[in-house]
């Protein structure tokens, strides 16, 4: 078959390479799924180059790799606001767990991730790294919507309705792992819950795994103080500290949440090259603590951003994240030059990848690399005039802003509008699933 | 003139009246610039009572009061984007006040005040609480544009392009607030700057004529540590104290920022009514630090919100401000419970126009208050499904779902749509005045 050419012609290019170069008059050409070429805007009269060539105009645009969210569970949003202003001990035994036990099924999977995808697509969000039930039907949905996902191959220690002890969770986490072999968007990561629902011998197994494998691990971790007091009261240790008995301190670690940290603990972390998947939202919502991103970027440390589950931010808002990341980093250090602009960009886009071991297909625009890209529109009121459109798009930017989004080379959104999903649908299937929760809640 | 009539029929109508009530199947009529009646929307049949009304239709969209945003500088929109990622009085001293020094004029001050309004009517925005030079051409602006506001009456110790000294800032304030008495939609404050840059003898001359006249005194107050530290070196005392031997702690005090509280200064400030206006985003922005939203509710402070000016937050985005708020309080608390989605709404709503002296106009959707309304499409993916519409307008909402904008009655926005303002034109002036100021920095 022949090759499909698309010609993107932004008012800028922002690169996120290692320079972070801005480019202006540049044009991106992408061969299939990837780009392909970064040329000067004038060479593109030379069309013979590229035989029918798709050309895409993207006026008052920039250009940037789409955005990828480090942590989310993303089937939740069928639970937005089902409960809030609680703290979240009280929220996940009160409301959460009980809820997923009632209604969580496969179709429950489906439905809530197709919600999920629409709005993570119409925010600039190309690839999310799950931790739920039913990564198999995660897996599948994902891959049919075209959305790029790194699914949770979940690990408990007490039974739900995806398995029956830790035994089976393993034993289905590998036959996941296999299956979704065909699927070329997406990739798998052992998703143990976290220190305090699974125990040492599982750990153990998936560490082995994940090492012989080359899997990644996603684990929430040191989410609060609470955690780690319960946990020094129990075991005598720090759960980091037990993690690392564990052989699970390594680059292949994203540890989600973090806002527990001593300078010793940041000194290991940044030595092992483990990632941390920062989610201040819901931090702050959940009043869980504040990850120290400030001392963490300045040892070196490779931070990503999460959203977390919908039921906890409330929504999947990558480039809002973006923000609170910025600003609650300031506040946090003392210092309003902390965590700047490229580090936000940083951040929610190569920072991600490289935590999901990505980084040589996604998270920059490289020749080469796949084309996950975002088209912005900045000439919104909030985002006029424009001096710096890279804190623009940190400091100012609507996520309605993004116009344009390819995954994989694929085209989802076309000028605001959706080229493969149905929103109104998929809003029809959420609100059949409300009215039957909401109905016994 | 016969009574002009519009019958909005929203989904919900969020009233933020004192029980909060959120009314399904209710139709409210507007007779002219008021709100006239909410009635059954069944009973809307007998059109008879309302000739020649004006239907409109509002699908999915829950009816809520316009939001008041009770601190800006809203002509600094010019300056967004100008230097970010600095510390305040860095920001200040070698950035804003010198861009302000070599920039600002009438011309300025209308055209960034233009493009602002654009902006707050486009995220349901429909009053504002100015505080800039040349506070006549913000009022006779934001008359012309349909846009509610209370504009600054400027007071500073030295020279300005706007006066000479704090004598000629006082006459030009007292004229002003009478020349505006031609104005409908514009009222106006004492907007002495801060503790730190006006003295005694205006302040006392302004306390006088704010009591005399009933005109509210707008002021940053302890933004910072720093500040407070300092004066208390330069004059023994905090600046609260300052102020309130100055007679200034009075419900007619909208005090701005507040990061810097003990527990006696919350005591007297509950004990003599004086407003809070919080502007989270632009105190995490600078680094500035954290007032204590959850303590001063909890002892009946009158809390509302700002967003500060463009260019430290960066939008002038109410519902981004409101999430922030409510995200932040909890975490400053340590408690998930404080700030809850209702004290959101409220503190940027009914508590703004409080904190301005217009709770018997505008603030909430009651029957006499004028028609500063706002209707937003909870349609989208982000805030589906719907088990709470007060939670989803706080912690899941895009401001761009605001489809409808009445202030005083005239409608601003129909149907995502601009009735009066022209975005476009607006941004083009932004852009000329952005072309020769950068070309400077």
């Amino acid at each position: 078959m022949p090759h499909a050419y698309q010609i993107l012609l932004p008012e800028r290019v922002l690169t996120v390479n290692a320079a972070f170069e801005c480019l202006q008059d540049t044009a991106v050409v992408l061969e299939d799924n990837r780009i392909h070429a970064l040329i000067d805007r004038e060479e593109i009269g030379q069309l013979e180059c590229y035989p029918q060539a798709q050309i895409v105009e993207l006026p008052h645009a920039v250009l940037m790799p789409g955005l990828v969210n480090a942590h989310t569970h993303a089937s939740m949003s069928l639970f937005r606001g089902i409960a809030d202003d609680l703290p979240l001990m009280e929220w996940l035994g009160e409301h959460i767990w009980p809820a997923e036990a009632r209604w969580v099924d496969s179709t429950f999977v489906a439905d809530g991730l197709e919600l999920s995808v629409c709005e993570m697509i119409r925010s600039g969000t190309t690839c999310f790294n799950d931790m739920y039930f039913f990564p198999d039907v995660a897996a599948a949905t994902s891959q049919q919507l075209g959305m790029r996902s790194v699914v949770g191959l979940i690990v408990l220690d007490f039974p739900t309705i995806w398995a029956g002890d830790a035994d089976e969770y393993l034993h289905k986490a590998l036959a996941v792992h296999d299956e979704i072999r065909e699927y070329p968007l997406v990739t798998s990561a052992f998703a143990p819950h976290a220190p305090y629902t699974v125990s040492d011998e599982p750990l153990r197994q998936l560490a082995m795994y994940s090492s012989e494998l080359d899997i990644p691990v996603h684990m929430h971790v040191h989410e609060t103080a609470h955690e780690v007091a319960e946990a020094q009261q129990k075991t005598g240790m720090r759960p980091l500290e037990r993690l690392d008995q564990l052989n699970l301190l390594n680059p292949g670690l994203v540890a989600v949440h973090m806002t527990e940290l001593d300078d010793f603990e940041i000194e290991r972390i940044a030595e092992a090259g483990v990632s941390v998947a920062h989610c201040p939202e819901s931090n702050l919502k959940l009043a869980s603590g504040t990850c120290p991103v400030g001392a963490l970027q300045e040892r070196g440390v490779n931070v990503c951003l999460g959203t977390d589950g919908a039921a906890s931010n409330n929504d999947l808002d990558l480039f809002g994240e973006m923000r609170t990341a910025a600003l609650l980093a300031k506040a946090a250090a003392g210092d309003a030059r902390v965590c700047d602009a490229r580090q936000a960009i940083e951040m929610a886009t190569i920072n991600g990848a490289r935590a999901l071991g990505l980084a040589d297909r996604i998270g920059s625009i490289e020749v080469g690399k796949l084309a996950d890209l975002v088209a912005i529109d900045l000439s919104a009121p909030n985002t006029q005039p424009v001096y710096d459109p890279v804190a623009q798009l940190v400091y100012a930017l609507n996520s309605r802003q993004v116009r344009d989004v390819w995954i994989d080379g694929v085209r989802q959104l076309d000028n605001f509008e959706f080229c493969r999903l149905d929103p109104a649908a998929i809003a029809t299937r959420a609100q059949s699933w409300a009215a039957r929760i909401g109905s016994e809640a």
